[in-house]
């Protein structure tokens, strides 16, 4: 598919420079290691390629902005990576086939690297804002808000070290938000309106926790690239647990269907089907279940 | 003090106004305390009342702005605090004289506190940047680059973990920013220009690192609120380690004293020159050193 290629160029290519604003000949040289192998080979980069569909959809009246918005949450769903990955969280040895950044460069440094992260989305969010500025507080109020305490990244994650925790809403907090900032984004980085496009992020952010607990029970390790089995290792919370198996299976399906059909009428519409619909089909294979009756059918036709 | 007084209560405000944006019924209960302690009660609150003695000077026509600012560079060091105390850092036990954030709430939540103090830096600051929003963007660039990579804190803590290190760029970047960033953004924030402003953070900052390198060898542990001796027991580069105690505090007087010096002509000079000879006394009293001939009289009278 042409059009997800040329994005996934963008997205790299931005990703590039963001990290060259973060470089400096007499910088300390492990932590600039460490930043580019938090970001560098990404993973799906599903996010900003939400983003900027939905920015393209919107009419993408300032590319510059919209490319920073997706490019500002690629950054800070890579620090909430690094972070989840650290000794005293999942203590993750591996990340996308590769060691994590901690058990590449030590513990202190996956630490600031996260920290750069962070900053690194807003400053570069800032540094491309000049053509429309007033859009500039609104985008990183949404971004922000979706990282952040009391319902962003942050706060999800904080609900692991709870005893008392509502899946849904660790859900919704841990993944979810960030999908929805990534729409939500997208329109507002081309002067569109937030709230039309948020329901598209939050059932597809659904969608991607309810996948990921399916695949931490099911998927080979060198599929993943990572170590399976963590929820249920780590006693988290996850919906293969609660719903069993096939009922997961089942639950993604619905939110897949959901995600799809809250699209608005746009011009981009078609091609924001097909992404969802192959972002299903990457992250929860047909042929996983080839001899399961799964709902797929709903949207295996976009 | 009246003015000083006066711009504490402010930011004390303002900070508990930030705080409260992170705040919701439903929040994870454990980082939502975490935050707090992580910020109340605070130290001497010494970069945001530089940030508004600047703003003030160069005329403040968007005190909304101004504070936002001073209260988003303070959120910032304490998140630094916060990182700077963990286990695989500092592993300190306590911070202004009570336990640190990991040592009363887990490491876990003391990651994660950080990295919400962060986030709602500029949450806070875009919310409030509605009147002047031409310059939201300036304000978050010069915020922004005094506590990332590849010369702010982050690049500064980062150092700790290089074999070579040059002393004057690890001091300039851990501490020296994130002063010569509350002078630039106070003057941001009044329409000002930074440059003009940049020296007088510039001479603070670097005094500042000086001072905590003698306190931290001679000051007593029930004053500070910390463990002492923290750069020796860790190895750290400290200039009272270079230079000798007693060059150590001449060197800090000379800096306080180019720092004073560097306050451009303007409506606020003398409440600024009064603050630094306050803080100058606060750091590092006349009276630890009674006895010796100090060049502190070049700032005694301002």
């Amino acid at each position: 598919m042409t059009a997800n290629t040329d994005l996934l160029k963008k997205i790299e290519r931005s990703l590039h420079d963001a990290l060259l604003m973060g470089e400096a000949k007499n910088s300390p040289p492990t932590l600039q290691k460490a930043i580019q192998h938090a970001v560098f080979p990404g993973g799906a980069r599903i996010r900003p390629q939400l983003c900027l569909a939905v920015a393209s959809a919107c009419g993408n009246d300032d590319a510059n902005l919209s490319k920073a918005a997706a490019t500002a949450i690629e950054l800070l769903h890579c620090a909430s990576l690094v972070h989840d990955d650290l000794p005293c969280f999942d203590n993750a040895a591996t990340r996308r086939g590769l060691p994590s950044v901690h058990a590449q460069y030590g513990e202190r440094i996956a630490v600031l690297t996260g920290d750069a992260l962070i900053v690194m989305a807003f400053q570069f969010l800032a540094s491309s804002g000049t053509r429309s500025p007033l859009r500039l507080a609104p985008l990183i109020k949404t971004i922000a808000a979706s990282v952040g305490a009391p319902h962003g990244i942050v706060a999800g994650q904080a609900w692991e070290c709870e005893s008392k925790v509502v899946l849904k809403q660790y859900q919704k907090e841990k993944t979810g938000a960030l999908f929805e900032a990534a729409t939500a984004a997208g329109a507002q980085a081309a002067g569109a309106d937030a709230a039309t496009w948020r329901p598209l992020g939050e059932w597809l952010g659904e969608a991607y926790q309810v996948a990921d607990d399916i695949r931490d029970v099911l998927a080979d390790q060198k599929l993943l690239g990572k170590p399976i089995g963590q929820d249920i290792a780590h006693d988290r919370p996850s919906s293969a647990k609660d719903l069993g198996l096939v009922g997961a299976v089942q639950h993604f399906d619905e939110l897949v269907f959901k995600a799809i059909h809250s699209i608005p009428a746009c011009k981009g519409e078609k091609i924001l089907r097909a992404l969802v619909a192959k972002e299903a089909n990457r992250l929860i294979p047909e042929a996983w279940f080839a001899d399961t009756e799964r709902p797929l059918h709903h949207f295996a036709a976009v």
